[in-house]
């Protein structure tokens, strides 16, 4: 036990700076006079005693974390906090589960943004606030997690803009440490969430919903104020807003706070995903735009492509925050920005997915096979970003694209064995692990997970948690080596 | 053009062997007075006539094959040869359409045994030998291909079956000339299909549809003589006879060979497949027979027993035959069979999808990157059969396993966008490339696949070429690299 006092310790810490979040929307409770104010003050205390009495009971271990503790610290955190995330709505919701009340905290922190809570226009200002700040915050973890921690853990390929390439992050100025790597995403996150603010208001909305949708948006995460997600706002402006800072949220952090710092936009050019990234969205607007087009009963072509560049962003980054029911469509089209989610986001985003490096390097070496198998001789290595890739990333890259795949059939099986129909469970799957959010059927963007029983929406918050994780940090803990002496 | 002529000329000499195995449907008609003859003759005349001039115009052309001649030859001989198998049930069925009938011929020179054909059992007995006998011709290609030319072309890891591991092939006399291994891995098949037939008799078939079934079995194919496939028969003999033949086509039949040449079971112990074959086969027949008993209305254990292991075995080797519309069965059990066949079947078997060995290779890989992730700097190779896995194989084979996997994706997205209904288009899509044969809904036991559209029926025919070939061999020819000079 002993062994594990500086992960206890840690999280305790995390504990409490997370309990004193919750401050946050007791304010905004208190001085909006929604009725939600007990909610907090309860929830603020009960997380940050918790967190106080874990690190003063381990805090004397002097040991420093090692690579060991950073799997079991980086994994318990993201299964813990949500256990005290969920506790406002609990205490406001008392008729809510545990279930669905873990459910939509992890979907919160995860940036999923699959909810299980209906009437959202009816719940108090500050409850709302408190869901999409989950987003936001979940987005800090995750920026920090993606560029400065998993690199040092060495999951699926991640090391490859530690040090092999000269990525965005080696060339410059960025100091290799995590605190200081973590200050400058931050310090991009914070601007670009205050400008998005200030933009979704001056489309339109109200300085509340402008501050929350800019937490929802920017943390790709999709929850929203009302069930009707973005669609109840009708508004082209809005739309036009959240696209812009979607695309945004959807590009590496590093290589915003680059340009911010450089004060030029020649880190954008030198970005190995960007091209890819805005291909794929154009490509799979324009081409579902005509495919929509084509459709018997389809509406004019303004209003057609209004729709579908929406949706096709807002999944492709894995926002998920809707405008229209897109179950409607033809599953075809369904299925294509599903399918979007699970590879179009950029390394170091706050979006889902095996993002687009990995996709870049896969889909080279399946090429490259190609060509191999013809020219047997022929010596021929994947390049990223102009490097060729090192073998144990290469080796990394494929296993991460296998074991991707590999959870979603098993996850669907699972789900499907519990009696949930094939389409809803394979969408559920992966809006999930993507952290997307909508899928389709049961599921879809009209609906939400509170039809699911207690044990199917307990295989979904593993899902949220094992794709926010990028699988192998959960895997890793999961296995019974892990905790062999 | 003239440097094509030693793949035309080698081409023409197949199409005139497998002209004149029509001969064989022909003189079983003729005899039998099934009113088909008249189909054959001209069939055979003409893929004869066609084969013959192709040789006769290129054969002065001295230069011997090379590799890049072999991905041609091989893609052009599979898509070649249905052409001329579809002949006779052209001739005999004229209401058959060009695209229905090319199906029909691929999946039965495949072992697919997907049919467009309904009213089996009134079609003469000619016509469903014909259609059985080119799961048998099928399945000797596919031995000779997988066994003998795929290593040579470096196809997905192949390679590794012939010199990399001290595997069943190389540790004997089995020498590494492709005629030799072929009449070796021949006499195997015939030797079993002779016992097949046998068998299938005591067990009170009588001898045509004994030949028939036979034929079908150990190509793993699945065509029957009846709409309700082997449930016509509804014997407890039959399907035990099956069940053995069937699990002995989905080992190697290099392994077969050497049990027959040295008289001793041993190369069984020593085959690294076998023992996780019938692993797969056992657990997954013990798990789906408690979870059928334990559905509400359940028949009795014995009852469940027969129906499971059948269809288990039936459908993990990628046979395909049927003894109940398992389409009544839960989602769950229809996925895990579906699912089976991607993988359980062995390498030098006539069964489809990524076989075992790249299975057993995929999810080492993947621990032993989760170990890595814990140990950075412990060196760990996945083995294979005690040796280490050299870094060319491992990253065919894990090329291979995401390939496979795109395909999925890439062809249920075509069906899908086709207007097909998604359970139907996925499982069309995995049960065509894996040459299993029955789908889900619309494509599922006990309806065919006539359903399609043609468009529909084009974009399966080629999945089950794709699945045939290991799909890297056609893909390489699809490439323009490939054409060009
Ligand atoms: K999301
Ligand atoms: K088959």
């Amino acid at each position: 036990m002993r062994s594990y006092y500086p992960v206890i310790s840690a999280l305790g810490l995390i504990l409490m700076i997370f309990g004193l979040l919750i401050g946050f929307p007791l304010t905004v409770s208190f001085f909006m006079h929604d009725g939600a104010t007990a909610a907090y003050d309860e929830a603020l205390f009960i997380t940050f005693a918790v967190g106080f009495a874990m690190w003063a009971l381990t805090r004397h271990s002097k040991r420093k974390l090692r690579t060991r503790d950073g799997f079991l610290l980086v994994s318990a955190t993201w299964l813990v906090t949500p256990v005290f995330a969920m506790l406002p709505l609990m205490f406001y919701l008392p008729e809510l589960s545990v279930t669905d009340a873990y459910f939509e905290a992890a979907s919160g922190l995860t940036t999923t943004g699959a909810t299980v809570l209906s009437g959202l226009d009816t719940l108090p200002i500050s409850i709302n606030l408190w869901r999409c700040f989950l987003h936001w915050v979940g987005g800090m973890g995750v920026i920090v997690l993606v560029v400065a921690v998993l690199p040092i853990l060495g999951i699926g390929g991640r090391q490859m803009f530690k040090a092999e390439t000269p990525g965005p992050i080696k060339e410059t100025t960025l100091t290799p440490r995590i605190t200081e790597t973590a200050k400058g995403l931050w310090f991009a996150y914070v601007l670009l969430t205050v400008a998005c603010t200030i933009a979704l208001w001056l489309a339109g909305m109200d300085g509340w919903n402008a501050l929350i949708h800019a937490f929802s948006i920017m943390g790709l995460g999709g929850f929203s104020t009302s069930d009707a997600s973005l669609g109840a706002f009708n508004s082209v402006p809005i739309e036009a807003v959240t696209i812009v800072f979607a695309c945004a949220a959807g590009l590496n952090y590093a290589t915003h706070y680059l340009v911010i710092v450089q004060r030029s936009w020649r880190p954008y050019r030198y970005d190995p995903e960007l091209k890819y990234f805005f291909l794929v969205l154009a490509g799979s607007t324009v081409m579902l735009t005509a495919y929509m087009y084509a459709q018997p009963d389809h509406a004019d072509l303004p209003t057609v492509f209004r729709l579908v560049i929406f949706q096709v962003v807002s999944m492709a980054t894995s926002l998920g925050l809707t405008t229209t029911d897109y179950a409607t469509w033809p599953v075809f089209a369904q299925l294509w920005i599903l399918f979007l989610s699970s590879f179009a986001a950029c390394s170091g985003s706050t979006g889902g997915g095996i993002k687009m490096s990995r996709a870049m390097i896969l889909y080279k070496q399946v090429f490259a096979e190609v060509l191999l198998a013809l020219h047997p001789s022929a010596l021929r290595r994947v390049k990223f970003s102009r490097t060729p890739v090192a073998t144990n990333i290469l080796h990394a890259v494929l296993a991460f694209g296998f074991i991707y795949m590999a959870c979603i059939i098993v996850l669907t099986l699972v789900l499907g064995g519990s009696g949930l129909d094939l389409i809803s469970a394979f969408s559920a799957v992966i809006a999930c692990l993507n952290n997307a959010g909508p899928g389709m059927a049961l599921v879809g963007p009209a609906q939400n997970y509170s039809v699911l029983t207690d044990f199917q929406t307990w295989v979904l918050s593993f899902a949220m948690l094992l794709g926010r994780l990028e699988i192998f940090t959960l895997l890793v803990v999961l296995t019974p080596t892990f905790w062999r002496k």
